[in-house]
């Protein structure tokens, strides 16, 4: 099975959802620039949550580089995570109407959480397929980063109904370790093309 | 003809028919987490059409990648089959915001009904094509999944009027059963690479 | 100039026109079936916006197809045409809502013979650059589609404003009309293979 | 790295902004032509935004037909693009809505010029990346439309709360400037192609 569409439609669907967002930010109904104050809410969890699928895109791109091919399980994984993320859009919408209210942040931290696991078990699939392929012993159990993400999530999901500025830092905190790129993958990528 | 574009088309409309659908669920209008009580049914019928799309590309993605070439009456099919995906988004908003009432329940139904029917001549004219081109005699009368698919959305349409419960569990059954994949199709494209 | 990036964002375009569509059909508020009575105009001139976007789909594949390579003429007359497209949804929505009214009626022939008139510019400027590749004198000028196009839409734009359903036949016989392939087309793709 | 997928993802994005500005564009709620007249600033305003995403598109086409590959501070540069270009659908909506009011006006020209900036920083990444491969000195300095656009943009956004058809006039006037094709990223690309 080829990999190109599912790359097609990957990129097609976070394509839509990082720009559904904007929608989400209701043109004002007057034309002084404090009209804008109420929209700087909902404009910041823009910012995050675009990151947030930036990374997504980012990473699933660096994914699917080193894949060397797809089957049905990671086929469907990937629809898997593509779900998650399309959640993200009314997340980020509730969350931002409402000035980062508790429920709306816990939400958001357990959408946030599924789409993390399903990540992690998306590229799981992939490094053992790669494993299977080049016939090597891939060291995929140590994915520090999938295990810190939820260990941090997990908290602030709960923190949300106490203090919800805490939980909205660890989401912050969560995007900046995301940033960081995933060496591992990058090894396994170079391994394939000089092996 | 080639078949990129056409698979770069349908991509592109059945990406933006996943991701339309979260446009439906409403953003609530409070902050407690018992303002999503109203969202659930939404969400619910959300999830059933993500899987119904989600297999429908998926489904689509194995016949193009057996299809050698395509001709003017697959392109047409096709755009015949984007058709009645498309209005999965309107069928899945009324159905959902009314709580599988029976008139919306009935019309999901036949949305799906031609969408089935649909997918059904696309596959026997590309079917058709690959048999031509290879000078093979491929067993495309033995459709049985979407004969099955007919016979249980027929059914669901009626009954939704009677007991919507019903209809509604037909339609995940169905689901389910198009979950399994098409091993006629590999097999075509096993004998195409090795023929 | 390689074309592969501007049918790629042609066909994401297009895609996401023929589905915005659909939001314009706006869900029932009650459950009962005679609450799609009112959305049957909106669905209908769906219907055939839709077909009109496919044609234009259709035709601008077979045209690139048929296009060795772009210039930046080529560039800019293809966003022209997908300027006009893109107002076919503003057009149908307020066709559909008004069941065919006069003014929308003719608004909508308006934009339908802008977009005409810059297909045909653009098929001109594709086949006038594989002309001068090919160093063929290609029958350019006889595009009597396109002249009875113009000739169709012109009538049925002042007739709006009489008989509203003579515009709308009038639109109907078009799309009929384009649906038959250009076979001028076709036959150059035929030479530069063969070439 | 390969670049075909940030070029399908940016097409993506692209497609999806040019085409949602024309749901801001509200379905008139009466039949006569006459109820088109307060839709003609929005529709004016949209004509003006579709040009500067046109302009950016084919920009983008041509920087990137110029590089050979990418690599992380690229991805992130043109990540960043598409976040400011993501806003414009939202200030284009804003300004058409207020008939060019001060306020909209003077966001519009500050999200231009983030945009404009986002380029300029990509392009550089680009040029560079293409220098270093190349082992040339490229004139990479001598960009005198960023800075001439980035002139033009900060007194827009001033002049805005002043008289806003003088910055109109200059976001205009802009466009015009940029459509002029960029002679020295074509160079490089004839050099890259005969080097």
């Amino acid at each position: 099975m080829k990999k190109y569409r599912l790359e097609a439609f990957s990129d097609g669907v976070i394509a839509i959802l990082i720009t559904i967002m904007v929608l989400n930010m209701e043109v004002p109904r007057g034309i002084s620039v404090d009209k804008l104050v109420p929209v700087i809410p909902v404009f910041l969890t823009y910012v995050l949550s675009f990151i947030y699928l930036a990374i997504y895109w980012s990473n699933h791109h660096h994914l699917f580089e080193a894949a060397a091919t797809i089957n049905r399980p990671i086929l469907w994984a990937n629809l898997n995570l593509l779900f998650w993320l399309s959640l993200i859009p009314f997340a980020t919408g509730w969350m931002g109407e409402n000035h980062f209210a508790p429920g709306p942040a816990a939400l958001y931290g357990l959408v946030l959480l599924f789409a993390a696991m399903s990540y992690w078990g998306l590229r799981q699939l992939v490094l053992a397929s790669l494993a299977s392929q080049a016939r090597l012993h891939h060291p995929v159990g140590r994915n520090w980063k999938g295990w810190l993400a939820t260990v941090l999530y997990l908290p602030a999901i709960v923190l949300a109904f106490l203090w919800e500025w805490v939980s909205l830092a660890l989401y912050v905190l969560t995007a900046l370790l995301w940033l960081i790129p995933d060496r591992r993958l990058q090894q396994a990528l170079v391994d394939r093309k000089s092996g």
